[in-house]
C-alpha cells in the first residue's frame, strides 16, 4: 500500500518533470533539436562497450529464466545493431522538420490572416517489450516533433534500456535541451504501466504501446489518453484476373516470407475467380518457397498441398510461415472479404488493370493499400520517415506508420490589426 | 426492460444503416454531394411554412412547461433564421470538397509511389440541445466530407428537428445519395444517448456534442468513442504595454459584448504591468460598455467600478456580461496567467510589438491564437469553413472550429512494378 502511494507519488514527478520538458521543448527550434540527436548518435557509439555490456547482462539474465529463442533475438545487441541504431538517430535528425512553416494560410474579408501551424502534441508515453531499438527510436521521434517522451520497456531489457537512454540524455545535455525532454521510467513494477494507462492524464497526452497483441490490448482496454497502436496486422494479397503472373509469385512470396512475423506481414491470399490462374501461380510458387497454405476449397483444387482452411483461419494473424487463401470474385469479392476479415492495416492488390487498382482503392478504408508492392513495406522507413514509433490502424489523427509528423498537433495562429467581429 | 432492448436493437439496426450509409458515401463524388445540399437548401425553402408550423408547436410545448427565456430564443426559428440555414447549406456546398487530391505526394528509391489521400471518417454521432441550426449545419458538414451522420437533438425541438431533417433527405433523395446518410434518431427516450456513447463504437467513429457544459460533461465521462468538443471557452485577451490604447479598447469590449453567451466571448483581461494605461483604458472601456468587472488589487486600483475578483472568478466562464480582470508580467505573465486558468480554446494578444506576439504565439498552446483581433472571431463560419460541426479543445486530430476538413483521415495509396522489399 505504501508501496503503491510511493511509485504514485514518484510517477506523478516524472509526469511533471515531462509536462514542463514539453513546455520548454515547444520553444526550441528544429536546428537545436537535431543537434541533440546527432549528440546522441555520437554518445551512443563512444558508449558502445557500456550498452553491449549492459545488453550481455540483460541476455545471460533472461537465459537464466529460459526465455524463449525469439525473444531472447529481440533483446540481443551486437555493434552492427548498435551503429544501425546510431544510424536511425541521424536518419531521423535529417527529416524535415515537422513544426516548421505553416500547414495552410490564407486571408479573410473581416481582416483576418490565418495560419494553421503545426505544434507538439505534449508529452508521449510509450510502453513496450524487449526490442533496445525502441528506447532510441521513440525517443528520437518525440525530441524531432517537440514532445516530451516517458519511455517505458519490458523489465528483460532493463540494463539496455538504461545505457541507451543514458546516451540520449547526454545528447540532450550536449544540445542545452532539458534532460527530462526523454525519461525512463526507472521501476520494472508493473503498477507503473497501469498508472501510466490510467492516472496519468494530466501529464501523457499519447499512448503508443510497442509489443505484442496482449499488450496492445491490455493499453487499449485501459487507457484513459489516445492511444495510437495496431492490435493485428491482417494484411491481404489480391491476385486480380488482370494480375501479370510473374508479379503475383514474386509479391506474395515476400509479403508472405520476407520475415513472417512482422505485421505487415502477409496473412491471406485472395484470388480472383474470374480468371485464377495468376493466383494459382502465386499459390503454388508459396507452397514451394515452404509456406504452409491453407485453402477455401476452390483452392485446394489447385494444388493437393493445400490444406483446408478452419472459418478461423480467415482474419488469424498467424505471423508464420502459414497463410491462408481463398477465392473471390473480382475486386468486390476481394473488398468484401477485407471488410469482414481485416485488420485496416495495410492490404495490396496485384494487377495491371488501372481500373481494378482504382475500384480497389476507392472502396476500402485499410491505412495503406498498395498496387503490385508487397505488404511488408508497410514501414515508416521504407514510407520514408526516417524511423517509426509505431503503425497505427485508427482513425483518427495518425494512420499508418507513425513518424515524427503524425507526433505533431496545429493551432491556428491569427493576425488582423483590430478586427471586430460585427 | 423489454423497453431497453427494443431501443438497443433499434439503435443498433440505426446504426448498420449509418455503416452501410457510410460505405456508399466513400464512393460518391464531391460534385453529387454538392448537390445534395443544394437540394437540401431549396427543400428546406420549399417545406417553409411545414418547417415554421412544427417549429411553433414546440415553441409552444416549451412555453406551456415554463422553459427559460434564453432557451426560447434558441429554439425559435423564423423566416429569417430558416433563410440563413438554407444558405448555410449552400456556403457549405461552396467549399472545396475536403476528400479531393491528394495530402502529400512523394516517390521512395524502392519505386513505391506513395500518396497521402484524404477519406470519410465514417459515421458522426452528434448529440445537441435545442438549436435548430444545428440539424442542418452538422448534417451538411458530414455529407460533405462523406461521412454518415447521426444526429439526436434535444427533445424540445424534437418536432423541428424532425421536420428539417426530412428536408435534407428530400435532398438527398434527389441527387441519388442514400437516404441512411443523414439519420435523425427519433426517439426522445434519453437512453438512446447512453447507447451512442457507450454501446454503438462499431457503428459511431467520432461524437460532437453540441449544447451545455452538462451535456458535454457528460459525453466526454461516458464517450467509449473519441469526442471532439470543448468542455470551456475560458478566452483572455492580453493588452500588452506596446498595445494601441484604441484597439485595445475595441477589442476588449467586442470581444465580451458582442454576445456574451458564446464560447468566444472573452471571460478575462489581463493588462501589462510594465504600463498599464492601454490596459487601464480597455477595463474603463468595458466598464462603459455595462459590463461588470471583477478585478485585482492592481485592476481595482485603475477604477473604483471594479469589483474585488474572488479566486474563482479567474478561470471563470461567466457567458455574460461580466469579466475577470488581472494586471499580470509583460508576456510571460500572461502566459503563466493563461497555462494555469484557460481552457486551451482562444486568446489575443493587442500590441504593436513583433517580438510580444510572436513570444505569446510560441510559449501558449490553445486551439486559437490571435493578435490584434476579437476573440469572438473563434467560429468556423468567421475561418471561411463555411460552418463549422463545434469547436474542439482536444489535441488530437480536430482543434479550434470544426470544418468538412476536420472531419476527414487519410489514408496511403501506395502504386509500385512489383516492389518487393530487400
Amino acid at each position: 500500500m505504501d508501496g503503491e502511494t510511493d511509485l504514485a507519488r514518484e510517477m506523478a514527478a516524472l509526469g511533471a518533470r515531462a509536462r514542463a520538458a514539453a513546455e520548454a521543448l515547444r520553444e526550441t527550434d528544429g536546428a537545436t533539436r537535431d543537434a541533440g540527436l546527432r549528440a546522441a548518435a555520437a554518445a551512443l557509439r563512444a558508449r558502445s562497450a557500456e550498452v553491449l555490456a549492459a545488453n550481455a547482462e540483460d541476455m545471460a539474465a533472461a537465459e537464466a529464466r529460459g526465455l524463449a529463442p525469439a525473444m531472447n533475438d529481440r533483446l540481443r545487441l551486437d555493434a552492427a545493431r548498435l551503429e544501425a541504431m546510431a544510424k536511425g538517430l541521424e536518419a531521423v535528425a535529417d527529416q524535415p522538420d515537422p513544426l516548421a512553416g505553416v500547414l495552410a494560410e490564407w486571408d479573410r474579408p473581416s481582416g483576418l490572416h490565418i495560419r494553421r501551424a503545426p505544434s507538439p502534441i505534449g508529452v508521449i508515453g510509450v510502453i513496450y517489450e524487449s526490442r533496445p531499438n525502441v528506447t532510441a527510436d521513440a525517443g528520437a521521434l518525440c525530441l524531432k516533433s517537440g514532445n516530451a517522451a516517458i519511455l517505458r520497456g519490458g523489465s528483460e531489457s532493463a540494463r539496455t534500456a538504461a545505457a541507451i537512454h543514458a546516451a540520449l540524455v547526454e545528447g540532450l545535455r550536449a544540445a542545452g535541451l532539458p534532460e527530462d525532454a526523454v525519461q525512463r521510467v526507472p521501476t520494472t513494477d508493473r503498477a507503473a504501466v497501469g498508472m501510466m494507462l490510467a492516472d496519468m492524464a494530466d501529464f501523457i497526452d499519447v499512448i503508443v504501446p510497442r509489443g505484442g497483441r496482449s499488450l496492445v490490448e491490455r493499453v487499449q482496454a485501459e487507457a484513459r489518453v489516445p492511444v495510437f497502436a495496431h492490435l493485428e496486422g491482417i494484411c491481404h494479397v489480391y491476385v486480380d484476373a488482370a494480375a501479370d503472373p510473374r508479379k503475383a509469385q514474386r509479391i506474395a512470396v515476400n509479403a508472405k516470407t520476407r520475415r513472417p512475423g512482422i505485421c505487415g506481414a502477409a496473412e491471406c491470399l485472395l484470388i480472383d475467380a474470374r480468371d485464377p490462374a495468376p493466383g494459382a501461380g502465386a499459390l503454388r510458387a508459396l507452397l514451394d518457397a515452404g509456406v504452409e497454405v491453407r485453402g477455401c476449397p476452390a483452392s485446394q483444387a489447385m494444388d493437393n498441398r493445400v490444406r483446408p482452411a478452419a472459418e478461423d483461419d480467415f482474419g488469424r494473424e498467424f505471423l508464420d510461415m502459414i497463410i491462408a487463401a481463398r477465392v473471390v470474385e473480382g475486386v468486390d469479392g476481394a473488398v468484401a472479404h477485407i471488410r469482414r476479415y481485416g485488420s485496416s492495416h495495410t492490404e495490396s492488390i496485384v494487377t495491371e488493370d488501372d481500373a481494378a487498382a482504382a475500384r480497389f482503392f476507392a472502396r476500402l478504408d485499410s491505412a495503406i493499400l498498395m498496387r503490385n508492392a508487397s505488404t511488408q513495406f508497410a514501414d515508416g522507413g521504407e514510407f520514408g520517415m526516417g524511423a517509426e514509433i509505431g503503425i497505427a490502424t485508427g482513425k483518427l489523427h495518425a494512420r499508418g506508420p507513425v513518424g515524427a509528423a503524425q507526433l505533431t498537433t496545429f493551432r491556428y495562429l491569427v493576425e488582423a490589426d483590430c478586427a471586430l467581429r460585427p
